[in-house]
């Protein structure tokens, strides 16, 4: 067995295991694992922990949005992610009214093709679902575009009643499609901000005071029981309020295959930032909103305890001039969202990892491993095993990063965590065995990612694996 | 002081109290509790225990439905209502789709006006909520009808949205109303149903096994998100399923006024009722469905822990002949509800004084001092002391019945307790003073009963009572 | 019916009612409840609540402990409990070792026989258990004598094992007894005071630090599933920790007869209080400890959703002079207590009723009628129904006053809750129909109390009831 | 690179990853996994799942009880363990009342060596806890041997109070063992058993009616407070009552460090058995004893969720023939336990795998992975990951087998699981690389076996690994 290149002497870390290995990859793919491994090239990993490339399967790249787009192409926002140690990303394709699921995806091919520093699949969003779209939800799936996201808020935008919603999750059980939830009772919403507005309450940080965690509690209590009632799995996206995390858990506890993501804005920010001065808070506003002081708690124990399975962005950049601008005089107009795609892995590192909250192991999972299961992608990602695609992180878990807008490659003119220093960042990234990121700057190119075939039928078991 | 009338030497029960003491009466009050109390008249009780008259605050009586008419009528229903030991009753006034909720309420006058054996007063079921429709509320509530039913199924013909939930609770946050809740889901039902009559299933038993226990804990935890949203209190009629149960436990632990009924129903019949041979299911067709054995053990659970708080009938009579029949084909069609108005008292203690399972006292919180607490009747009803009116029932704890269409004063074609036998029954029963049933037989008019105003602001404290 | 004395135009507060009416007492009974009753003498108590008076199950006075005795004598300790509102106390006999129960009731006789201006009855501390002891609980229950406290902490001094409580238990069962837990894993706190003695931990606030939440929690768990074992009743004396309540109030949501008690000690003051400047903290040690700050609403919300049945004092005083100062060099030798008895209705009042927390009806609830029924007092005491004892609180819920050391009538030179305001005191008290304190002084005598034969078989539902 | 011995063409399970790959094997170690690898000696797996090692940490091998002896000795145990595709066992050393722990290890050393087959480690039960002992377990510890086991049952003969057992904990936390604890309240218990005999009671089953399952979670409470408050993780064996196991989770939910145990006799049998004629309860007669029908259903939900995490057999092997006949005319002489080391992995891959209840790899990470990380056997063994121990099985998922005391390796004259049919054996067994088992006969020698030290500071987190 001569192989063509080969990572030596790092200590392999995996949702599971950690040792040290060599790692032989030939045509992209992993094909030995083993001591003193031949090959024609190497590179040096010694000191360096190798693990899977991440995965973030929530983001929305080049999305068009009341007139604007987001600050973030597929190019700046698929570089910036590769920089943070992300190989893959699922991001948002959206259906327009009264049209077909495909045009929506064939938009967002459009948009991704010839931009993509790393690999890509897409969720498709469903506004409107007749008999019709039901049928291109089978279609969908067979070409391995297996996730549909449905809005449980946004009422006379997104979102959609519970007839539809179990329509759709009704589908999955025979297609073997994962509906993907955005959980807060958009009726109730809807009328707190039209009250608060007419109240005069035009600040950001009403965004949140009209957003009540029990709105978000209440609806992904029902999320979970029409998945039940229709026999299939659920992820509910975003989560924010530990009261939420209590409902995905005590479903969990049933047996039912439930799963639900986080993103580091919930775990490092809260509700107190909105109350920055003047119109700071524009910045953090994003659905559901961040949470009060204490909640953050829940969401680590939640992360320890796998109440929850995933951490991913929930990427959605608009830049404060010009854009969160918009909505000055109002904050029902301020566009919702937040950068994130190139800290995830650093944040949840050093929240986690360095702060004893979870293991090694169990970050690889959160960022890698188990949202490639619930999402079909695995094995073929998240996982350092024979057949792998080859895409790996070498984690330098000495080297210390402060995040901030003036070094960071999102385009996007503010970050959240600004200032926030970290130990722990990826110092070089493989896609597919090729080197994309060494030394923390980009080294590869923008059309290296393809699309990636997603598997149907997973997210069957608590494990994320098909049953 | 002299008295008009001596309730003499009976064992007084109530909610809190046991003990032997005369009561005092004149024009229909109490005024006096005591040891040898004289008056002009009086009744010997030696032997029986006192209690406040029963309050059925869920009643059908005379309501159209889909081209018939229930088989109760008022004269009927409060008749046999009487002889089962309940003095009063809240039956439920339509709104007409377009039309204003005091047309419905002047519809239930006119039917109820005359005919009632015992006092009585209405909820009013809103089914469209416009603006004039809210300042309705207002008026209503001040009026003393201070309750409303929505509801959360029925898609169509009842069921309103959560906005419009959401609406209808924050308009009693000012008024002082409570919002009734039929808590089950009509989305995910009204596919289930639809699902089950396109693969052939005919049989009243699909009827139940298109109404999951999911649908109804969804909906019971959605309608207490709202009304703590809301800041309000919030009433879940007909509770079926243990599940929606934990769910009203759930938020009483936290302190929230939330309060759920059950009804005898659920608490002695069971799903296998439906596999009865032929059409005999039919005579159980009622919403929420029977659900399984060992769900009724739960529900007595509730009734001894207050996770339930008070048991009423949904009284809903229909004859199998002619009426019931209409479904015969297609389960869909058979007119929901059963008979219950006369046996509730006697069902209860059976189930639950005489196998162990609830005090005496707490029998009489269940079936009258909570209720009228909840629903703004209270001191006036549900109580015996000084001030309150002399609705009394000499509660015979020797005697023996047998529940029997054949002997029972509803004029309904079957029993769905037939031939239940129980120890206790109620030997007397006054109304404001008067003995309208003497030794189980109706010895009053039906013109004794009179509308009830009812106080709002109630039902703000997990007791029941005003803040 | 021509009565003695009348209260007349008050407002009777119970556990269940509130309404306008005179009572009417003939030889200390209350003999009717009605309007415009006549008598001899009469009272006015217009404007004021009638309740019945405050029973505290759990209090220590005239107690030797360690070379000292309590501060408070039966004379001074009942005289306070007059002027606070409380006609009946519940005190601990000691057995002593290797002698009898008799002994130590008759010891407690003889302490309070003549000295007790309010009725009392005694719980006998066991620590001792042979076969001759299990026939002394039998006689001492078919005496009213009917319950028993047994200690899961102090080795060496009252700790019991597990063995002897599951007997004692088993015993209960048989003679209708109630046992009574002081329930902290003794072995553990033992080892922790040795250590941080070792350690070189003096300070008072190590007596807190050395008795963590968990011990608590830990013994209350392991007493409810001993009683739920021998199939008995219990009872947690001074329950402290919220994590202890949540093991009551999973016993009691599967309906098991488990109650505790809480004191104002852990509803107002806290953890904090330790760390007061120089020795202050000593007036605070007590066991279980005061817990950290944002437990107490844990409590208060116990209180308000029956997962915690009664308050009452653990009212065991110690002057800071000569007493608290035996243990100056040395937390765990500083005695154990703190004073309240006097306090008590007028701290629950105001923390609970007047901030919203309970109304006025939970309030007598917890301070008088629970505990009567748990304890056997029922109906003679804490009731305001025909045949019951007229112990009775004029309660003038304007009136102010300021708790404080310079005036209250206990014997012990501070008091933890020196300043507190309070708007609500017991302005007049009666003792079987005596008015033993008119406008907050004490008008009666100390031989007006007598020792109170109490019934067995109670608490045997969860409202306290026999069977 | 060249290899020793290929297990070629297998598919490879873990507790994570399914994936073919071929496992390259010299000096006994993996050394490399990948396609196409070359080697001295190959062995075909194609067509097998290829597993790490089976590892039950709970056995009692050549065990002296009362007089007589368990049926298996290190030859027979071991053997069979081999053949059911067990590679490690840990057995439990027993230290003599008033001896030290080393003489109690030495002499479990002296019975294992030259007679195992597989590795082994050992735990020791300390039954008696002073100075001297908890520097012995320092010494041990730092030998390898790093688990204490400690009784809660068997008042005299195993049981240590709270407070030694809190003495014990706190060492671990500086030494970093683990306590294994048997959590029953043997107070309770005895006096159960006592009043039982007492009343007559001899037949097998009252060994389970005076074992009720709250004696069981009442002290699986207690355990994880004591752990709790000492700071260390602890690890509940052969845990059996669905309520013990909802203390399990309910800790794990807060993020600590405890772990659970069941074994197949709680899973596939029930206390139903007992009632089997004559003497043949005996057969079941353990501790904890079966429990009713249902359980055994909450135990495997416990599986599928991570409520437990790991199965174990509490081999201990009794023949029913002069044996377990010890205890005919009194139950609580029978000797306590069961065979069951053959069938572990074959009864729970039927009960689990094949019924859809767990996943291949929840099936691994039970029997091997998750014991391995929790007891310091991990990396070395429970894994298939370059630098372990080539300890493999290759497992047939077609191959039936009924099993059958007529067949078993066992020396014990019966089965308890007679004629149950599963599909699904270990064909093949490998001992650090050396085949041991080939088509299910044993083809090793007694002594391949070796002792394993194992590593001290693991089970820190809820995976079991070190923090």
């Amino acid at each position: 067995m001569f192989l063509d290149f080969i990572i030596r002497g790092g200590t392999i870390v995996t949702a599971d295991d950690t040792y040290r290995a060599d790692i032989g990859i030939t045509r992209g793919k992993i094909k030995a694992i083993g001591v003193d491994l031949a090959g024609a090239e190497s590179l040096d990993a010694s000191g360096k922990l190798v693990m899977p490339g991440g995965i973030d399967v929530h983001t929305h790249l080049d999305m068009p949005f009341g007139g604007t787009v987001t600050a973030d192409d597929w190019t700046s926002g698929t570089t910036a992610a590769a920089c943070g140690g992300t190989t893959t990303v699922i991001d948002f394709a959206i259906q327009d009214f009264g049209s077909s699921l495909r045009k929506g995806v064939d938009a967002w091919f459009a948009r991704a093709e010839g931009k993509a520093a790393i690999d890509y699949s897409f969720h498709t969003i469903v506004r409107d679902l007749k008999e019709s779209h039901l049928k291109e939800m089978d279609e969908l799936v067979s070409e391995g575009i297996t996730t549909f996201k449905l809005f449980m808020a946004y009422p006379g935008v997104f979102m959609v009643d519970d007839a539809t919603i179990f329509q759709a999750m009704l589908r999955t059980r025979d297609n073997g499609g994962l509906i993907c939830m955005h959980a807060e009772n958009g009726g109730v919403i809807d009328i707190l901000v039209k009250r608060a507005l007419a109240e005069g309450h035009t600040e950001p940080k009403w965004h949140a005071l009209t957003r009540p965690m029990s709105a978000e509690a209440e609806a992904t209590r029902r999320a979970i029981a029409l998945a039940e009632m229709a026999g299939v799995p659920v992820y509910i996206v975003h989560l924010s309020a530990g009261d939420a995390m209590e409902e995905v858990r005590r479903a969990r506890e049933r047996g039912l295959p439930v799963f639900a993501e986080t993103c580091p804005q919930y775990l490092f920010l809260s509700y107190e930032d909105y109350e920055k001065p003047g119109f700071e808070g524009a910045k953090y506003v994003m659905s559901p909103p961040l949470r009060p002081k204490g909640n953050e708690e829940r969401l680590w124990n939640g992360l320890s305890t796998d109440a929850l399975q995933a951490v991913s962005t929930d990427h959605c950049s608009f830049c404060m001039k010009e854009q969160k601008e918009i909505g000055k005089g109002d904050f029902s107009k301020i566009p919702n969202g937040a950068p994130g795609i190139e800290n995830r892995l650093m944040l949840l590192h050093e929240g986690g990892v360095n702060r004893g909250r979870i293991t090694m192991n169990r970050f690889v999972d959160l960022v890698s491993t188990r949202p490639a299961k619930i999402f079909g992608l695995y094995p073929r990602k998240g996982s350092i095993t024979v057949g792998a695609d080859a895409d790996l992180v070498l984690w330098d878990k000495e080297r210390k990063w402060t995040i901030s807008a003036k070094t960071h490659r999102m385009k996007v003119d503010y970050n959240p965590y600004e200032g926030t220093e970290v130990t722990g960042v990826p110092d070089t990234v493989l896609l597919r065995g090729k080197v994309v990121v060494r030394d923390q700057k980009h080294v590869g190119s923008t059309t290296d990612g393809a699309f990636v075939r997603r598997e149907a039928g997973t997210a069957r078991t608590p494990e994320g694996s098909p049953r």
